[in-house]
């Protein structure tokens, strides 16, 4: 027994400095409950003959996008990006002085827009995300994103992403995971830049969805965009999307807003160990403080049902000591 | 220069050896054009430095399933399953006996049932396909798929795959393609055996969808099939499958019918080395001899596209000297 105490010291010698080579995975985490919750929920999943230990190919994680990789005040970056695009394409639209909703927005009133609810939203988006072919909405996007800046920062919104959420994608990456996407937002507009911006490729981004047409155009086979909706990832949306793109029940899910209590439930419901995470905007200083009264990422059922489900909560301001990247 | 010469003679002597060691990939295939294209395509776009090199995350490559993958006669193997289904729910339905078109079915009177036209087969595919839940679903199709025989070979449907195929795979992920199904079948029905029986894991399988329902069954959550279709993914729906699944347009594809003329159209218009490749199903006395007259798998409008466009026709009489696994 002495020869295994022996080896016990030196292990326990060896492995904190073996971490400390490796360096903290997580350094814009404090050293709070949520990191610690993390760190042993991938410890426990990825532990070699560990009753919970998960194999690679089931390692999916799922995240929203607004609110949980990226912010999303003060209004969402997918809809200012249509706001720009109407503003860009109004020279060519001579009648939209005359058109509502579009005179709303030229001539900068946003309350008279806004007043036109849900009706002058579906045109804002009609014109700004369909009539194109899928190639040049993509050029679109990734031009709006080396250009657009956030009317708070001043940033690309491209930095308006949280540093501590990257360090969590590249840490489960490490670890055997698979990163996926699983927003309300627009699948195109969001592959325009999360390899770059999350390291996560087109094919693991899973969104709400327009319906394309294929057609050739001078011998070339072209899909064009649509108005028309084919699938909303939002909700109860969100559970359904996971099980039509992905066909695995995550393992871990991570959102801010009720958007995502479904596919907490969802991922949180299936067998073996399971990880939850609520990221909950209680920082005004550096970012934003909102939960149950917000029309932006209203955070109110899912953070009840938190508690009780055993869902980890991060207080962006208690539980990161960073917001956005250097 | 004398000693480049006797380098590239022990090179000569040295190459075939290693060739040889490694073994053929492809030993299903004869030695004729088809496996030459393959390999010549494949050792393009994986060699550093050549002009037509592409980086492995880009290496995408799609396969149709039916008649591509596996047979598809004498009726799609899913279509079997769906009549199979109805038969085994049948004694749970005395009403059926009296109700078309499950009354023809339990009658066995196969043409009466085929008169009812569309409306039948959707009928058989909401009884076969719907009102249960995903989990519920796959079990149903995991149960079919252990013990269901192919009428005529009397093997289990996953021993109908061709072995040609499943070592083209195997060699397309050896040079660091990712291989997805694009297929017209339902996407759950191929996820309950493609991971065993082709490597090819559900988030790389796309195909047709139903519209799933998210509810709450005793503190439970599950997802619920609706007999609604959500998306065909078929024909001009197969290239928009692609883009709204995979986000990337792939660099290779397989099919053998009509319905994946568009499939093949959009993956050959991409800039670069691409290679189009169609299963001509030519082997009356080891498989099945059809094309541009037959209802299943109909090939004709492909077939006259793929020489100008200068695809790959393999005949599976000519250039395959074993079909199914042995």
């Amino acid at each position: 027994m002495r020869g295994r105490s022996f080896l016990a010291l030196l292990l326990a010698l060896l492995v904190p400095l073996s971490a400390f080579a490796a360096g903290d995975p997580l350094p814009s985490w404090n050293d709070t409950a949520p990191k610690k919750a993390i760190v042993a929920f991938v410890e426990r999943v990825t532990k070699a003959g560990s009753p919970d230990f998960v194999p690679v190919p089931e390692r999916v994680a799922t995240f929203d996008n607004d609110g949980t990789l990226w912010a999303e005040q003060p209004i969402y970056f997918q809809f200012q990006f249509a706001l720009d695009r109407v503003k860009a394409l109004a020279p060519q639209h001579p009648e939209w002085k005359d058109t509502e909703p579009f005179n709303h927005l030229i001539a900068g009133d946003m309350k008279a827009f806004l007043a036109g609810g849900e009706k002058s939203l579906m045109s804002v988006l009609a014109v700004s995300h369909s009539g194109m072919t899928t190639d040049e909405f993509n050029r679109i996007v990734v031009d709006w994103v080396a250009t657009a800046k956030h009317p708070k920062t001043g940033r690309p919104y491209t930095q308006m992403v949280y540093q501590p959420m990257l360090e969590l994608l590249a840490y489960l990456r490490d670890n055997g995971f698979k990163t996926f996407i699983v927003s309300g937002g627009g699948v195109e507009f969001m592959r325009a830049f999360a390899e770059k911006v999350y390291g996560i490729p087109p094919e693991q981004v899973v969104g709400s969805q327009g319906k394309l047409k294929f057609e050739m155009r001078e011998g070339k086979p072209v899909l064009v965009k649509l108005p028309d909706v084919q699938f909303v990832d939002d909700g109860p949306g969100k559970p359904a999307g996971i099980q039509t793109f992905i066909g695995r029940r995550p393992i871990a899910a991570f959102g801010n807003s009720d958007g995502d209590l479904q596919m907490l439930q969802w991922t949180m419901a299936g067998a073996g160990a399971r990880f939850g995470l609520i990221v909950h905007h209680t920082d005004a200083a550096r970012e934003w403080a909102y939960d149950r009264t917000s029309h932006i990422g209203k955070l109110d059922k899912a953070l009840d049902a938190a508690g009780p489900a055993g869902w980890t909560v991060v207080s962006m301001k208690d539980d990161w000591n960073t917001i956005f990247p250097k």
